[in-house]
C-alpha cells in the first residue's frame, strides 16, 4: 500500500484536520466532532446534511458552504458515521426551519442518521431526509437493500443546495428531493480496485487488462467483468444500461455529470465525456447543464462514472447555476 | 496500461474538445487549434497566456476564464506545443493592451513561446514574458536548462490574473510576474509514475516500498529514492529543502499550495497539510493563504508537491481571495 499517512487508524481525524485548516475561509469542524460545518449559518433557512463514510472526498464536506450543503458528516473510511456524529451534524445546521437529510442508500447509513432524526427531534429539530438510490447497476448489493447511493448525491446536493438558499421549506425541500431521486441514475466502470488505509491492501482484483461495469464506490461487486474496452465503447454500454432504464424518447432534457472514481486523471474524465456527447446527440436527447470532475471517488480506484438526471421543471436548470461556494464544485 | 482512451494518438484532440463541451459556459475553442480561450474577453485588459505539454490537467486551461488567464494552449502530452499553435494563443487572447506569456522553464516550452512572441510582433502584438522555475528539486534536468516550472505556475496565474483583471498594464504585470517568480518554491515527492498514453508503459520504476523526492512532472529524476515514509516525515523533508532556500525568520509571511500529482486521492492531499501546518507552526511561519488540490498533475502519477510563496506586498494578498470563474481552481 503506497499512501501518504501516518497511522491507517487516525486517517479520518488528520484528514478533517488538513481539511478544515486548508478551507477556513469557507468551513469549520465543529470541536470533538467529524463534523464540517458552513463557516457563518444565515437565518431563516432550512439546514441540509449530508455525509458517510470517509474515502469519496472531496464528498461530502466538499461541498459544504454557500449554495450547497450546511454540514457533512464523516464516518471512518468506507463507514457510515455514528448517530451521535449525525445527530451532531444537525445540531450544527439547524437554523430553527428544521433540517434535511440526503442519505446515501447503504444499510448502515439509513440506519445512522434515521436514528439521529428521532434524537434530533426530541430536542426539537424537525428533520426530514431523502434517501438517494441512483446506482442502476445492481440490487441488493453488499451494504445495500435497493440501489446504492453513488454520485448522483451530488446533484442532489447542488439542486436542493440551491432550492434552500433561495428559501424553500423543509416540506418543499424534502418534495423536490424525492422527485430529483426518480429522475437520477448513474452507472459506472473501474478500471482498478481502492485500498482502505486499515485493511492495507485493494478490496478485490482486477486482472491488468480487465474491467468491472457497475462496481460501488466500496468496491462492491458490479454486473460484468470484460477485458478493458476503448472509452467510445465504455460509454456505449454505459449509455446503453441509462436508456434502458430510462426509455427515452428523442428531445428529452437531461442534465449530465462525469464522475472521475479517484485516480483517474482529468485527461481521461475529458475525453470520455466527448464520446458521451457524441452518443447523446445520436440518441437525440437534449443535455440542459454537464460537470466533470472527481466528485464521488473511492480512495484510489481508476474508473469513471456517469449520472444523468431528467430535468422535470425548468427550476432545476436555474437552481444548476445558481452560484456556489463551496470547495469542491 | 489502463486508460479510458480510444486512439492513444489522439487523446490531446479528444480531450480538448470533451474539456470544451463540458464548459461551454466559461471557455471555447479556438477552431482547429489546441488553444482553449475565454468565452468572452473585457476589452481594455492585457490578455494572459500560458499553456505546454498536456498530462497535467486542469493545467492549464482549467485556469481559463474571469479572474486567471485569458487563453492556454495545450500541446501533445509531456510535449511544449508549436509556435504556431502558441501564436493562436496570444491572437486569441489579444485586445490591443498586449500579452503576457507565462511559460515553465522547459527548453521547448521557453523557444516556442519565445518564437511565437516574435511572430505576434510583426502583427503588431506587444508581449511580454515570465518563465517559472520554482522547483528546487534540482539544476538542469532532461528537458531544462536551470530550474524546472511546476505547481508555482498556478500560483502565477492566480496573482496575475487577479492583477490584469484590476487593470494592470503589461508593463506592471511583466514587473509582478518576475517579482513573484522569486519568491515561488516548489519542491515535491512521486510514490508512482506516469505512464504517457502513446508510449503505453510508465516512464520509471519505483519499488513498491519506494518513493522518490524531486520527480519532475514529466516524470524527470529527482534527488532521492528511498523506503515509503510517513506523511509527517515527508512534510518535514519537503519543509526542510524549503527552509535551505529562503533562509526564512520567524514570524515571516507565505501562501501555500499543497498539489496531488494525479493518482493521489484528497484524503492523503488534506492529511498531508495538516502535517505541513504543524511543522511551519513549529517554525514559527505564517500562512497567509492556502490552497489544495490537484491543480498541477503529471497524468497518474502518485504524490504530491509543496509550494510556498514569501508574500512580499499585502496586494498579493487581495489578488489571491479575488474571485474567479474558471473550472479548476
Amino acid at each position: 500500500m503506497k499512501k501518504i499517512i501516518n497511522n491507517p487508524s487516525h486517517v479520518v481525524d488528520e484528514m478533517l484536520e488538513g481539511f478544515a485548516y486548508a478551507n477556513s475561509d469557507l468551513i469549520k469542524r465543529v470541536p470533538d466532532t467529524t463534523v464540517i460545518v458552513k463557516k457563518s449559518l444565515e437565518k431563516g433557512k432550512v439546514g441540509l446534511v449530508s455525509g458517510g463514510g470517509s474515502g469519496h472526498e472531496p464528498s461530502h464536506a466538499g461541498f459544504v458552504g454557500k449554495g450547497m450543503l450546511t454540514a457533512a458528516v464523516a464516518g471512518e473510511v468506507f463507514t457510515s458515521p455514528s448517530p451521535d456524529q449525525v445527530l451532531e451534524g444537525i445540531r450544527a445546521a439547524d437554523q430553527g426551519e428544521g433540517v434535511l437529510l440526503i442519505i446515501k442508500n447503504y444499510s448502515g447509513d439509513v440506519m445512522n442518521f434515521e436514528m439521529a432524526a428521532e434524537l434530533a427531534e426530541t430536542e426539537d429539530i424537525t428533520v426530514k431526509q431523502v434517501i438517494v438510490d441512483d446506482d442502476i447497476a445492481v440490487e441488493d448489493s453488499t451494504h445495500t437493500n435497493g440501489r446504492r447511493g453513488v454520485a448522483g448525491t451530488i446533484i442532489m446536493h447542488k439542486l436542493l443546495g440551491a432550492a434552500a438558499e433561495q428559501g424553500s421549506s423543509l416540506t418543499e425541500l424534502k418534495q423536490l428531493g424525492d422527485e430529483l431521486v426518480k429522475q437520477i441514475k448513474t452507472i459506472g466502470v473501474a478500471l482498478t480496485p481502492a485500498t482502505v488505509p486499515e485493511v492495507g491492501k485493494p478490496g478485490f482484483t482486477l486482472d491488468s487488462d480487465e474491467m468491472e461495469y457497475g462496481v460501488g464506490i466500496h468496491g462492491e461487486p458490479g454486473y460484468r467483468r470484460e477485458s478493458l474496452k476503448s472509452s467510445r465503447a465504455i460509454a456505449d454500454e454505459l449509455i446503453a444500461q441509462l436508456k434502458k432504464e430510462y426509455q427515452w424518447a428523442q428531445g428529452e432534457s437531461f442534465g449530465l455529470l462525469v464522475n472521475g472514481l479517484g485516480a483517474t486523471p482529468l485527461m481521461e474524465q475529458y475525453l470520455f465525456i466527448n464520446d458521451v456527447r457524441e452518443k447523446l446527440e445520436q440518441e437525440g436527447i437534449t443535455i440542459k447543464f454537464k460537470k466533470v470532475g472527481s466528485l464521488m471517488t473511492s480512495l484510489d480506484m481508476a474508473g469513471v462514472s456517469m449520472t444523468l438526471v431528467k430535468i422535470k421543471d425548468d427550476k432545476w436548470l436555474e437552481y444548476w447555476s445558481h452560484p456556489v461556494e463551496v470547495v469542491g464544485w
